[in-house]
């Protein structure tokens, strides 16, 4: 086949000229048909390869030469619009809450608490601790460790109510953190093109979890005190959608946090509907005045599946998050997330585990909580006394941000970009919302660096609405 | 609305049962209506959802009680059935590769070579210094650290012959894990419901990624030289793929190795038909008579997609793989990366670094290389003498597996069996076929515990087979 011979003469070529200098001129067309026992035909189109790569280059009447520089053309990568296609799922950017920002600016958009929040000492100490040990160097199952898969049932199982049955150490499934947690609770409970109700606004990484694993979201609209249960029933009734993504506690971004009877109707609703509650406790560790109730210790029916992120409260180097689920879709669960990733680093489980068993864990948390508590009593005052326009739905009883209510007639984008300008870097209220915002928010992050300079972000903010107002 | 009536009477009489000792009587219906100003059939609503719920029975013309146990009644799951429905991929079952077993076994089964194959001191000493470092409690970039990016890129870089630009750092980009690789590549690059070429047999991951990822398989055959570029071609043509994944190098399970001239002209047919060759480069590590020589290196024109991973060569608790991609594949591949996972562990990234840049690093590998050399003789040799029905397909140069083709009669299902029963655990070869198997074989590894008892286990294998064709 012609075609091979000149593949077998390009290949040969390719180590003959990997070996000469720049510059050095190729055997003759005749030469090279010796050699190769092949056609002129064939010699001239594997030189026509080479000289297309951009590896030798023809003088006519001269011969054929080495390049001397190795790159001089730019790429053409235009061929890979066609083999890509349009992408399937529309993915939407990256939040501004993950940008990272240089040290002398005020940072109110991150969230993530600040490195002077985390409990430092007790993460350095446990990863020293587990480099000695078995998890440094083995394989952990793909349901997790089994002294962290009971961690996580423990701390639900110690909040059920008489008469609902805690969960067991085998609900529980250990996933490289809360996102992909998300995705494989998604893709397992839902599917690609079926309904998924998301309270409106949510998180941002859920809405980018329902996008890339295809979900359709069903946008239920949620304020500081959650969902309205008719709107929820009104909304399983009419998709016909068998899951429910929502965070009663300390939600993000609104701080809403749902009262017993709310859950209760919720719980109800789910029940009569046949559905899954996808519950994302994202704030267990943040609360600030009370503490968290999940509704997942109130179920041992099954609609409640729970997932626990570790990373935000422990370091964001250690990312580790269970999901609690049981009957078939604890076993959807864990078929996706082993599909998905295999298993999670036992090394990342160690770490986790050592860190919230220490009983200073215990001790950091109540700090952490005094310190959010004064945190977030600066900023709302800053803003009260400084950007009296930006209205504060309600005060967060826990969680990390602010959210904030601007006047009607602000133009978002104008105010991020001017606020960034003049060094305060601030998270459009957008990102938070599957479908359009209902109005501007931003949403303002209290857990962030130098708190110190919370007065001066609120100054900046509440200049620059002053002057759209104007 | 008598429901939320209900749910009311619902949460406030949990309370009440909560705090009351079991068998405690409730209040009576009459004393309800009138706490709660609601009717009758709403109190007696509230009454058997409490008792559905399993925390009272009522006991009739006597009154309703706690019930004294938590749980007594089996949970039933079976709404979930309707809830899930099919699922929408069938997932394959985990490989038997991944099993975990007793230690007085021989297992030659197994994916990962053994503990004290691993760089165990380098590991705990990374673990020890990165404990001291930033990355214990910061949040890594998107892509990955610069640095490990950069150490991904100059690897490949280093194997590009003259003429071909090596990557740039910004090309890498880094993943937890090689099995979240192939998942990233299979969606991002071909997507769900559309056609994507494999060898067969492949890597049982491979496959259970394609299934997570929706993806249409067309199984390319492949033996001990990889496939045939005509069928490539061929497939390529008749399905309008505009990708192929493959290992090219070590291939797991044939041990295949691609000659030079093979990967010219499987690199020119994917140019010819647009399209991605998606490189598996899992035995980097692993050559034993050869190094591994990555097609991706010829390749500037953003054809090869390459995947390499450290999790089997470092420690399979540094789940750490990087990708290389140029133009938009690598932006499709960095944006589900992120949408799947965010981001991936900085203390992983900053161990894999330290072990993969430490001279003891170089040291380690070439005397991996000769206990590999050892093993996989030593195994070939106990087969020829012990298991002489059990055809070797030929000596891999690499890798940590024999592909060994039975005879035909074989019953394979009943040989694992009666070889487990024996104290022997191996695995079916089935499990590597994308479609149906071409034959009885088996996938041995030499890379897992206790070489000193492979004897032992052809001896086994060998009277097994001895006794099925009897």
């Amino acid at each position: 086949m012609s075609n091979d011979s000149s593949s077998r003469i390009v290949a040969g070529l390719r180590e003959w000229i990997a070996a000469a200098p720049p510059g050095a001129k190729l055997p003759s067309t005749r030469a090279l048909v010796a050699q190769y026992g092949a056609s002129p035909v064939t010699v001239q189109k594997a030189l026509r390869t080479l000289t297309s790569q951009g590896m030798v280059e023809s003088r006519p009447g001269v011969g054929t030469f080495v390049r001397a520089i190795r790159v001089a053309r730019p790429n053409d990568y235009g061929w890979q619009t066609a083999a890509l296609g349009s992408p399937q799922n529309r993915i939407p950017q990256l939040s501004t809450a993950l940008r990272t920002v240089p040290n002398d600016v005020v940072a109110l958009h991150s969230g993530y608490p600040d490195r002077e929040l985390l409990p430092e000492r007790l993460v350095r100490a446990a990863f020293t601790r587990a480099a000695r040990r078995d998890a440094a160097v083995s394989r952990s199952p793909a349901a997790g460790l089994p002294e962290l898969q009971a961690w996580f049932a423990t701390e639900l199982g110690k909040a059920a109510p008489v008469g609902v049955a805690p969960p067991a150490l085998s609900d529980a499934v250990i996933l490289p953190g809360s996102q992909s947690g998300l995705n494989t609770a998604f893709r397992a409970l839902v599917g690609a093109g079926r309904p998924l109700l998301m309270e409106s606004p949510t998180y941002w990484g859920a809405i980018l979890a329902a996008a890339q694993s295809g979900v359709q979201v069903v946008p239920v609209p949620s304020g500081i005190r959650g969902p309205d249960p008719d709107d929820l029933a009104r909304a399983f009734e009419h998709t016909g959608a068998r899951a429910l993504y929502a965070q009663p506690n300390f939600a993000n971004p609104t701080g809403a946090q749902w009262s017993p009877v709310l859950a209760d109707q919720v719980l109800d609703t789910v029940r009569q509907y046949g559905a899954f509650l996808i519950e994302d406790d994202w704030a267990h560790d943040f609360g600030i005045t009370i503490d968290p109730a999940p509704i997942a210790a109130r179920d041992d029916s099954g609609h409640v599946v729970y997932l626990r992120s570790l990373t935000k409260s422990v370091s964001p180097a250690v990312r580790i998050a269970g999901i609690i689920a049981r009957g078939p879709a604890r076993e959807r669960i864990l078929a996706d997330a082993q599909a998905e990733s295999m298993y999670v680093s036992g090394m990342l489980q160690a770490v986790a585990l050592d860190v919230v068993t220490q009983p200073a864990w215990h001790t950091h948390l109540r700090s952490f909580r005094h310190q959010l508590a004064a945190r977030r009593d600066l900023l709302i005052g800053a803003l009260r006394d400084h950007a009296p326009t930006a209205h504060l739905e309600a005060v967060p009883q826990g969680g990390l941000n602010l959210w904030v209510r601007l006047p009607d007639t602000t133009d978002l984008v104008r105010l991020v970009r001017d606020c960034e300008t003049a060094g305060v870097i601030i998270a459009p209220g957008n990102e938070w919302f599957p479908a359009e915002p209902t109005g501007p928010y931003l949403r303002l992050n209290y857990s962030g660096p130098n708190p110190g300079a919370f007065t001066d972000g609120a100054r900046i903010i509440g200049q620059v609405l002053a002057q759209q107002q104007a």
